[in-house]
């Protein structure tokens, strides 16, 4: 059995970067490991297809992929991988992005996409290591201690505007 | 040079039969050769993926798609041909076919697809044929026919209804 | 290490049950176990809350939730484990599944719900499937197989139109 | 009988300050007690969970909560109180708060939410003191005097124009 | 002091008569007394206007409102009474309701409407009832009663499905 | 016979004095006159009414009135006279104009409101002109030159571009 | 001067006849003269738009247009005459009538359209009535009387279901 | 035969020639001609008929029409020619695009509009240019060129990354 633990963020256009350096950074803080790239599901077809099928021997468990408008970059993954693909719709378009939930969101039967909320990078990071955590006690354990310092987070808020 | 004059008419699943069954009804009306085939962006990738980089080989002018929910079909299509794409997005879900609108029509810069109302099969099959009509007078007089009987049909029904 | 494969499917309301028996149906065939409940974060929200944080010491891997209108028990139970909380968005309203799928998918930072499509119950059971993949080889193979008899039911149905 | 006249603002995250301070300032202005706090559906779930069940005895009697995105706090709270909730949908997401205002307004049958507009943080407490008036005589009066005065200022404002 | 447990129920047409008894069913179960109109803001503007103008003469407590497209009953209602005014949008519309939801939640400050889901009457008289329990520890003890109800029969349902 | 040729334009809030100034400017342009006037369905209700009620008294032939948000003036001026009321729906909101658009144009069977674009005074006062030349026929040659300038200015745009 | 009183009603298909007939009834019961025409801005331009630039002189007063889907009527008779034109947006499509509605009232500076609600033909109908009322008396004294009747039947409703 | 290279390209107002100046832009790169035009279905509608009608004779083989809020622009012009029309529909409203989108693309049966994503004039031109290579070859090894590109650019993107 090959537990593998590192998280592929995949972008659809290298403009996407500010938002998606977002989950790097928490999946680092988590302590998963990752890869990064700029890959579309329009532009280079031919790259993303064969990255998905070549997903579960280049050592990946999740993959993360962000796109906008139209955003078919996750679902094309999906299509050609049995592993978990998560889908941050982007905020790119005229429509505040919810072009992009749908196209994210709303996959046939057969060929799910895990969807998190609009722009929201840092809950995709986090729902990949939600997923390490089935077979990574230390990282259910890192996960713990992170939802614990967000509680914290708010109980410092709510003493700090009782002095208001 | 080769001129050609097929039409492709991909559906995603077998159950959009009966709505695309009318651009296949209007092609023959119009003279045009068609082919017509039940192929995914997500469930049969490596067709859809395949059909677009040979279909200009394969003698097709013009592709059209169909698809519900996040459809995807027409953006891979269109990702792997340089022939014109014609989305026909389909009221198949809870959302009345506003996702599959969206996901069809809010293509990146670089791979236009071009959309038609939602469920209006025959309209994509006009759009193909006025597409055809641009090296084919035939077609450019069968289109213009098919105007002028339009515009019959409603002076007909407008007299009609005077006798009311 | 304890890598359980036992699925929770949790049903904001007992008239759901056709909807979410799709999921249990998926989840028997790809061979993996599980549980299902009728719990809601409004009217039964000690249990739902008391549910997800025993839901790792109850042998749980993933839980999937479903409700309708302003869809909050993906959220509730989200909030009490770090178990990934798949959502399903019912259409169960007014709104056609809108107001259920902006209530799931735009959760806050820190508490990540995965959307799927909504009343797509299978997906959600094959998501789930995907995570117990990462340390199941088995239900890797059946995940694998099943890619693949969809893609072969797919061609089946070209085949067939051809005879149209 | 002990008809208390304490109402509790509740906010998702300090983020929102700026928007709520608006509902303190008018229950100041209209003589009713408040107490504010940051409190999370999803990030401080006891708590809040906590707090809905001890309001009443903590001699509160309405809460007004206010959430963006999928905003459950104020049904949340409505789950474990028989306390009226008033709940202000926030424009803190791409929706422009309209997923915050289906996921507040759209509650299951047995557990209601009192919603006012996106944003309107003012009218939350005014509503809370038409609830206190129901009790209390000097409310009444003082929100009968108020009325006065909103009146009183467009009849201002329109003699203002005459003069342009 | 003029504590008074009338709540009255008006509808914009005779049409939604079903929809709203719901209303008043649940009023009588949790012992409130009721009156029932038919009752326009744009077909009786005048007897809308009085009546809001005399309702706390008349000894109601709060008033639920219901109407459908561009629902304004319950807005001038409220801007004629400083009781608190409880909106019911209706799906009666080609828009599935979300005109009447827009039209009811969306008032302008100093002049709130509690508003609830869509067709959600009895969520409405709950509401009402969670107000009057603001001085009446009788109906705080019936609200308190049907939680417990609401809370058992979800147990129940939860229960039976385990026998399937 | 007394047909009268003045216009009342109302505003919900002096806040929208800018946008509805481009009404008054075009009246005065097209040779109407006006009396522009601050009031609110929900903050003077009786004005508003009254208003209505004594506006063909008052020598007023079409009444223009703008609101944002749960959009009621239009709709409480139209209740109470049988003069032609033109609503422009106002993007005063988090909702871009969309709630003042579906609260100003889905009047109930009886009672319309003539409904122009979000934020459009311009068209509103046009409307109103192409109402007084029913009975006025220099207003339609003002309206007819007026229609022959806006078709100069875009040939004279056309022309312009190209130079570039 | 030439004051007419004949209303034109023109529908995009003969199909929306059962809707339109609505507003050809209510003309009748209020006295207005009309004609009625099937005619298509997409499929007879040329008769659209002669029609409109002959009403004038073919004494019409006002134009009401419905159309569905990209409801392009009534923009298109508002470009080629000053009469006031008015749009029932209908109710044709997959999307429940919106497209039409944003399609018909959102009309550019210097052409407006006046919008009804969304399938309501009698109120387009009572508008116009509105529109004659400005230079016929007898017409205002009819219109009168309908809201006294529309008043009286909302009474007489309210009295009915007081001996439920 | 008379295979035209010619493309029209139509703005309902000058004011959109910085985004509509992107489409000349790419079909100068692409080696194809143009003309471009300010045109109003709505303010100059005999002009925008007219150049329809006339299209096909004056050497025209593709017409791009872009327009904001009610678009009406490409509607008038496929009404009057069997060229295949381009719509761009445009964000110029309150409604961010939706409604120029939806009056664009839910065209009649009949009347097919090809429609791109909002605001996306260079897809427009790309699509046309897609048309004209259905009898230029040479035009067809731009486009797939012009696919290399794309490609490499995203390549270089990605490696560009990689030194982070």
């Amino acid at each position: 059995m090959n537990m593998q633990k590192k998280v592929a963020i995949l972008m659809g256009a290298k403009g996407d970067l500010n938002t998606v350096k977002k989950a790097a950074d928490k999946l680092v803080e988590l302590g998963a490991q990752y890869e990064m790239h700029v890959m579309s599901a329009h532009r280079t077809p031919d790259e993303a297809t064969a990255f998905a099928k070549n997903a579960i021997n280049a050592g990946f468990c999740v993959i993360i992929a962000t796109a906008g408008k139209a955003a078919h970059l996750a679902g094309v993954l999906a299509a050609n991988t049995t592993l978990p693909v998560i889908a941050i719709p982007l905020k790119s378009s005229a429509l505040d992005g919810l072009d992009a939930l749908l196209s994210s969101v709303q996959m046939p039967t057969g060929i799910p996409v895990a969807t998190v909320a609009i722009d929201n990078a840092e809950n995709a990071a986090i729902l990949a290591c939600q997923m390490i955590a089935l077979f990574d006690d230390d990282m259910r354990q890192r996960l713990e201690k992170m939802k614990c310092d967000i509680r914290d987070a708010i109980l410092k808020d709510d003493a700090s505007i009782q002095d208001l």
